[in-house]
Parts: C-alpha cells; sequence; structure tokens
C-alpha cells in the first residue's frame, strides 16, 4: 500500500513525506536515510557555506544508493548573495531545489532548464500566487507552527487557503506541526499533497545535531517554543522583514522577549550567545524546532519515522468512510 | 448520510459542527439557527451581561424549535465575579454550559448535578489535563489561530497533543481556523471529534454583527489577523495572563501594535476607541475574528454553512481511502 498523489509522481517516490532543508542539521546521511525510506530527502545549505555543501554533495555522491532522488535547499536571500552556488548544486543532478524567504525569479528558470523541479516555499497566499506565476512546480506552505523562520499564519488556515487561490496546478505541501500520520492524513483533507517534516526528522537518529539537542525536543512540551527575533539578533543576523524564527524557549528567551533593542547592544551578550551555540548550552543557545515538539517522544532512524507516518496516515484514510452513518442519531 | 461519534451523541446532534460562544454575537437567533441545522448552538454571554442573558435566554424560550439542544458559554474569570448567573443560566435547562478561560472547578459540579454537560476550553496539554480531573464532560482545544482570546499554538499540533495525553476518556472538540468540510475532516483524521467555527458563523445572516464587520472578515486574508493585547488596552479591560486576542489588522492595530505602554497612558485615543465601537468605526474599532477569514467569501445563513460544511467533510472523509493505491510507483 502507498499513498499515491501528484507530489509522489512529480518526485518519483514511493510516500507523500519531504524532509526540511533545516539549515545544516539535513545533512547527507539525513537526506540520503528520508530518500532510502521512500519519503524526499533535502539538504538543508541554508545561507550556502560552500564548504559545507561540497562536503555533503560529496557524501551523497558516495551513497551508493544514490538511486534515490535528492533535493537541496535554499535561503533565497542568502543565495542571491552569491549565485554560483546554484551551478554547482544544479551539476551535482538533484531532482528538485527548494527556495526559501525571498524572491525566486533570478534562480527558478535555472532550475528548470537544468531539468530540475523548483520548489517554492510560501506563508501567505499573495506568496503562493506569486511563486505559481514565477514558474514553482511545487509549493510548500508553510505555517508559522514551524521551527525556524517563517511567518505566523498557521498551517491549518494557509494550506487550504493557499490551494483554493492556486487551484490544482502546482501540487501543495503542508509545512509547519506535522510530525506523524494524523498530520500526514489531516494535510490531504486540506488539499495538500504531502507534509514536510523538519523537527520531527531533527529528533531522529541520522540528523546532524547534538543529543542534547534532540532530548529537549523530546522534552519540550507545544507551549515550550516562541517566535521571535531573538534567536536573529543574539547572533548578528537580522532578517529581512516580515521573517520571524521560531525555536524552544530557553533560559536566554525569557531573559530577552521583550528586550530586544537593548540586546542589539549587548555585545557581551552577542559574544555569550556565539560561545554557547559552540558548546551546545542550550539555556542560551536556540534549538531550531516547532510546535511539533508536541508529537514527539523519541530519537527513532529516520526510517522508522517515515514507516510510522505512512503506516498512521494509510490507516486513517482507509477508515476514514466509518466516521459516516446513514443512520440519523436520535435527536436529529 | 451523517458523522456520528461521540461528540454527536454526547450533545444529541446530527453534525459535530459546534457554535462558538462568541460574547454578544452568538445571540439567541445564531444559536438556534445553528441547532436547528443539526449543529449545536450556543449563546456567547461571555463577561456576564445580565441584562443581555435574560433577554436572549427568553428569545432561546420562545424560539419554538427548541426542541433543540442548546447551550451557554462564560468567560470563566468574569463568571467568578458574579456566580450567580449560573444559577439562572441552569434554570433554562441547557444541554451544556461552556467555560473558556479560567479555573471552571468552583462551577463544573453544580452544571454536572444539574444534568448538563461542562465543556472546558484549553490551549495547552496541561490545561487539558487538568480541565478532564476537574470532572468536563467535553473539552475544546482551541489553537491560537482563533479569534478573539486565546493563546498562541495552533490547532494543528494542540489537537494530537490534547488526544494524546487525555485518550478517549472525553471527546475533543478542534477549535480555531475551521471554516469549511476540509477542517471537519481534517479535525477528525487529527483524533478531534469535531470542530467549533466562530469566525465563520460571524459572517452568517443570523450573526448579531453589523454587516460592514462581516463584509470586512469576507475581505481580509489569513496573514490580515493579529494576536496582541492592543484591543484589551484600548477598552481599559486588560485580561489576565497568558491570555492574548486575535483580531482583524487595522489601523489602530497598525498604529499601537509594539507601543502598548504607551497606550495604556493615552486616554484620549481609549475615548476615541470607545466611540469607534458604538459607531462602529472599524478602522478603530477591532473586528474579533481569527485565521479562518483566509476561507470565508460569502455570508450565508448558519444553516447553508451547517450544510456545506458537513456535505464536504463526507465527501472527503467517503473518499479518503481512494488516496492509497496497493501498486508502487515506479521509483519505488
Amino acid at each position: 500500500m502507498a499513498i499515491s498523489n501528484s507530489l509522489t509522481r512529480l518526485l518519483g517516490v514511493e510516500h507523500p513525506i519531504v524532509l526540511a532543508a533545516m539549515d545544516l542539521v539535513a545533512d547527507a546521511r539525513l537526506a540520503v536515510a528520508v530518500s532510502q525510506a521512500g519519503g524526499f530527502g533535502f539538504l538543508g545549505a541554508g545561507y550556502g557555506d560552500a564548504v559545507w555543501l561540497e562536503r555533503e554533495l560529496a557524501n551523497l555522491g558516495q551513497a551508493a544508493q544514490l538511486q534515490q532522488p535528492f533535493g537541496i535547499g535554499f535561503i533565497t536571500w542568502s543565495l542571491a548573495r552569491q549565485p554560483c552556488l546554484l551551478d554547482r548544486v544544479l551539476a551535482a543532478k538533484p531532482r528538485a531545489v527548494w527556495f526559501s524567504f525571498g524572491d525566486p525569479e533570478p534562480f527558478v528558470r535555472r532550475v528548470k532548464d537544468a531539468g530540475a523541479l523548483a520548489v517554492c516555499q510560501v506563508h501567505t497566499v499573495g506568496m503562493a500566487l506569486d511563486a505559481v506565476a514565477k514558474g514553482a512546480d511545487i509549493i510548500v506552505a508553510q505555517g508559522g507552527e514551524a521551527g525556524g523562520h517563517g511567518i505566523s499564519q498557521g498551517s491549518f488556515t494557509l494550506v487550504p487557503a493557499v490551494v483554493d487561490a492556486i487551484g490544482d496546478k502546482v501540487p501543495v505541501v503542508l509545512a509547519g506541526g506535522a510530525a506523524d500520520g494524523r498530520a500526514l492524513a489531516a494535510s490531504i483533507m486540506l488539499g495538500a499533497q504531502g507534509v514536510v517534516m523538519g523537527t520531527r526528522f531533527y529528533a531522529s537518529v541520522e540528523a546532524a545535531g547534538r543529543d542534547t539537542a534532540k532530548q529537549r525536543i523530546v522534552t519540550a512540551s507545544g507551549d515550550e517554543t516562541v517566535r521571535s527575533i531573538v534567536f536573529d539578533i543574539s547572533r548578528n543576523n537580522v532578517w529581512p522583514h516580515p521573517f520571524t524564527g521560531r525555536c524552544l524557549a530557553n533560559t536566554h528567551t525569557q531573559r530577552w522577549l521583550g528586550r530586544e533593542l537593548e540586546l542589539m547592544r549587548r555585545e557581551d551578550v552577542i559574544a555569550e550567545f556565539a560561545r554557547a551555540r559552540e558548546t551546545g548550552d542550550f539555556d542560551t543557545a536556540p534549538v531550531i524546532a516547532g510546535e511539533a515538539v508536541a508529537l514527539i517522544q523519541d530519537i527513532p532512524s529516520a526510517k522508522d519515522i517515515v514507516r510510522r507516518t505512512v503506516t498512521q496516515a494509510e490507516r486513517l484514510l482507509a477508515g476514514a468512510s466509518e466516521w459516516i452513518t446513514t443512520e440519523r442519531t436520535a435527536a436529529a
């Protein structure tokens, strides 16, 4: 059994489950593991660290299993500063390149001319219409539940609104808050063709993150994340409007939320934050994770995550018609 | 056909669709219309205006159609200041009383002793566990997409997390972001037994709101709402921590968001805000609506809203198994 739709056909995968292109966390090991499990793995090239990218592309190439398709994701406004990285990436023959946060127009044509798919992440209906007009092959509609950068409208209203706006021209994938088969089945009811999972795959064996970060994802409840610009300010990397970022609440966010203007001038705190990121002190450094932490209780392999998600979603979809009765209730 | 489950049986209704107890907007006319359509109507008694409550209870009583069950919703921390209102309400023999925002413990036993159901609205898993321990018969898990007061975690992660925490002891209803049959079908996939709809019913013929407010709901896109404490400050009614409120973005929120401390001292602005609420100047006064505005394009009758929602959800649930194929995709 498998859930088969326009997304799985376009990506050439068995399951409509996409690894979020999490900056540095989604390295070759994790991307290969997700693709081998029948999902679609993205490398998280993020801001575009050329050394990291060369290494991880080499690791991808060495994975004899490279029969499976893979993709590479960029922070678009950062890629625009070193556009040559796109040529390097296209030479590796990815199935898809994912653009998040910024105008994809300078890049979409080159991706398509190279025979790859252009995946565009959006956070509003307006952004979705714009991306489709510019040639997007797949739309990732990312709700504010997601970890990392984004905007605030939730997946639950964003996804159906995007589907209504762009019709069935381009498949829509839900991102933000998805961690299990319930989310996959629900996303299909909302009109999406599948899910992106980030935080769920961060808390996997293969993710390139510290075990202590993964453990915090397991421990945190859904009301222990925060959307802000505190972590951007703290690392001297303030993003363009209107993006903010979600991470786990910790001592640092408790201390600085609402005091952003003061924080900008506190070089001592910014230096302390840099040290904490190096040493993995997550009372100060951010664990970049979304509200899906509410649903994450363990650190399994990526393969187990894909398998569980698919099994649960298939069971829910197969049994969905059982909710409907032809009888009237007593009161009706 | 009907969607039948523990919620419809408990409430004695045909459809698992609940009218949000929107303060003043959900009056007897709207509550009766929703109940007559096969959903469950709540009066929105809000802060507990005794004159309003007497009038609307009388209107409910006059509705010869009072064969249908109905309920009454309170802001719990406000009810605690005039607890006698609960006796008045219980004398009207509601099927359910809904407690939002505050500790329901002083009231739950009285509701149950009167033979009614205690509905408790929660915004976190911790609140859900607490409400169940105190005797809640139904849990409304309200995500931050909702209009009016709440907290920020989204429906998409809150609902399954609450279901995991409380098991199948007590039915969970999704609130926040639901406006159509996609939301109802998705909420069932997430483990809920139905949906609360507020903003969707606000933009109905029967809702007790100004047409200009309803039109703004129709016009607004999903990224044109804002969660803040600006409207609470502006009417001198600051709520207990940790609640904030969502409304449509307008000139007033654009002007004052981030300047709350200044706003508190601006008596001229607070007076202007009071006048705007009286005259229905919604550039200044708030339209209290949630992210579901993304999905609302018209102002139909409550009956049409219920019918469309059910029809769409039934179609989606009945056809859900068609997403599953026994074939493998070419790439698998």
